[in-house]
């Protein structure tokens, strides 16, 4: 992350000739100086893909300004887009259950302004990370989820993100499938982890299904939450060795070391608008 | 690998109290000196797995007689158990169809006796590898495998791997599914290297698969060869990292690099009579 | 980690005929049931290590009995040895600065009973983390280190951890160096995180150092404390990719993750007693 | 790597606005296609790198009339530059002694075509792996070396590499460390491999050295070889795990495995003008 302040463009279109051109060709006309700049062009598909970091004061103009002058350029090539400004916090919202692994490590790296984010609450099925969750000084919202009661739940959470005025959900080892509903109304903005390499070991108990099979690595994923579950487009994946003699819960165990570091990965990637969704693919800009 | 000849005992048995004792006192009582040893106690299935070098120099008796004396230990603890002799070199039957990478890998290893085997013969279903192999001395055979000749085509290297008198069948990227009857005759005797990381990818074409799921590791997995594709016990496994600018074909060019590691690692094993097969699965003592 | 009570037995001695089957043959002849066993022979030194996990309640008669039972052995065989008892939990005192990484991970570890330890109380040179801490119901200790009280400082640490009757001191980012006095008085007692991969980039600022080396990989170093800075036995190392793009502040944000993962794993393989010093190295039976 | 024809482009200029415009506005505007572009700002140096892949018949004119035109522009910016044709087969000159697991697993890859390069000739100071190379129709010399006849023997493999018009020399295991003069006079053009995870363990025998300290990962480094012993400009490296049951010998065997495919990775990325030299570090845009 770099300290100045800067705004990111991200774009996708059909590949042609002279796209970077005309591109940088806008941003250095106005002065605009680039701080990182990321291009792909899918072969398969034929499409193309751009992430770049401008500098904010080098423009004579604002956000908005640079918006408004680059729109006519991505009406041209046909662009999905968006500028974002790293002055902007983005606001996470994030849902736990009982365990705590991912809820330490995220809030250690809010803390220590690593993610430099808002987190304007965190919502649980649960109760028992509350304490913890507000001494840190955020509004912890108590949802239970039963199995008469989901769509109101659902319906509760929707409307916590959206008073919360969200950005991004992430599911940081949040043990409920969310609505269809839910899902479909935040595409790529919703992160779940999931606690087995995937597309091994789809559904619940995934470590239980590695020990089964005899794998000799297990791992995590972080994804985007689509209406299939354990489906979307996959952000982040590693994995961890382990051998015979590890039981289920030593599975379990390590599997926690993985899932924290791979969730806070691919949310490093999402909020800093590295990621963007092709299909059912990432292209991540790292 | 210890520099001395050793005798190898493999042995596992169900858990009860005294085994290392009753097994270690036999060795001890005979002067017989541990090079390594290692236990694994499995709590969920209650069964007891061992592997010892004992110095061959330090007993008074070759191996029949160290075998003959342990018999009825092992079968006062109901044992599956067998011994071997460093100084015995196993006879590894290679088979392999076009792609040199894992060939070339085996024979370096080979040449230089970190793989302190015979290779009797190769066997293809092509005939494009044979001055290369050759080359090294080894005798080489075309059998062609097409639609009309698979129950002949077996049946050729069966008798091939049994002419040369073969303790191991390694498929070292060998394009061609074995035949049932074969698979059943040498149960954790055939090792097989898939291209992916199993489960993920089953059969055939896995990086078109891994490229279609969009996933960020791709991998390969060194496994006993059973009667269902893909599905015998694991020995072996690694990952490779890839990203969304890596085509098919790049992850064909980067798992190579993994198939072969994964194989040789996993080969290194079994003829180390490191692995142990418990029901799908297996116990490596590396 | 086993749910059973048990007692682990960890000894090394001169290598000869004979050591796993007079221990082994003690333990069964007293109905000890073997958990989980492990041994290594050090060829160049001639020394033999060994990790014994004795069911508590497999054995007619506690630990002290055990203990002066197997006095006998372990000096027929000139063992250095002990033995531990899984239901004493170790009392684990914990050193920070500013940082809070390591110290959110160990106490969600804590949190979670992952770690079963008693953390008696936290010493830290700067008075940053007290809140953090004392919401876990943890004593905090300020003691600040200036280039004058130094002497005064580390008597002071001397004291509490003695007044903590703490086992293990371990130092999560502290970033002050231990005096010789205190490194000499507990030997195998005090862990370290290092930011580095050591022996590369010893002392001061090594993430600076590696940016000017330009190497394609960053690591941790999880070692006991001895008197000579960085030079003690490691426990523990891993390491992460980088490249070009990486400044020596995204460095220090990666180190992170691998810097509380190693000295997790690390202080996991001290407190179950899986670490065994022999010289400047060490023995460690995961 | 593309299947069509391409030019590479390489540079590196001091850092300001509209560079990226500059150039690529210079390769729209005659419908030159980019298949890759990367690009990297060192904001410590205020340097910027590039590389572009521009498909060749996109362009209405070839290598050398693309060179002509572009030069105005590198004369401007005051680039470093150079360009390149995927056409053009490098010529790379190898250099071995005994050992011949990188040999194999780099002739396994020219074989297969993985490697798209020439190997005019291999150069070794024992006769030991004449027929191996001879039998891929390479000519092979043998230049001893001696502590007697360095200079002449250093001269002689000059010639031979000036004769065999050698782009690039490759230390592939080569146990001799070359001339002062040999090393000045092709910057960033001989590489090697050196056994350790650099800047650890530098000179001879860094296994023993491993082994000594007690780490429980090793290395392999391929970098640029300069005037000054294992401190050249690094291209890439890897890591293996090993743990206290791993002699020197295990080592070395293990290390092999991570040298040759860390010599491969850093081959590659050299022969496809991937790595740019800034100082003593290395810009691998992959």
């Amino acid at each position: 992350m770099h300290k100045d302040r800067f705004y990111t463009l991200t774009a996708s279109c059909p590949d042609r000739v002279g796209i970077v051109a005309r591109v940088s060709g806008f941003i250095a006309e106005h002065g605009g100086w680039m701080l990182e700049s990321s291009y792909h062009a899918d072969d398969m598909d034929g499409r193309y893909f751009m992430r770049i970091e401008i500098k904010a004061d080098s423009l004579p103009f604002n956000l908005t300004e640079l918006q408004q002058r680059f729109r006519p350029i991505a009406t041209e090539f046909a662009m999905d887009w968006q500028m974002s400004d790293s002055a902007a916090q983005k606001r996470v919202v994030l849902l736990v259950s009982k365990q705590e692994h991912c809820l330490y490590d995220l809030l250690a790296r809010w803390q220590s302004k690593e993610l430099d984010i808002e987190i304007p609450c965190v919502i649980s099925n649960h109760d028992d990370l509350r304490g913890f969750v507000e001494w840190h000084g955020i509004p912890f919202h108590h949802v239970p989820v039963t199995t008469d009661n989901k769509a109101a739940a659902y319906a509760e959470i929707a409307r916590l993100f959206h008073e919360a005025r969200g950005d991004t959900m992430v599911l940081a080892r949040y043990m409920q499938i969310l609505s269809p509903e839910l899902c479909r109304a935040h595409p790529g903005r919703i992160l779940n982890i999931h606690h087995s390499f995937l597309p091994s070991f789809v559904g619940a108990k995934p470590y239980h299904q590695a020990y089964q099979r005899g794998v000799k690595l297990i791992g995590a994923t972080c994804h985007y939450v689509s209406e299939e579950l354990d489906q979307g487009p996959i952000i982040e994946q590693d994995v961890i060795r382990i051998d015979h003699s590890d039981s289920v819960e030593d599975m379990v165990r390590y599997g926690k070391d993985i899932e924290k570091t791979v969730l806070a990965r691919g949310l490093r990637y999402h909020l800093e608008d590295r990621v963007l969704v092709h299909g059912n693919k990432t292209v991540v800009f790292r």
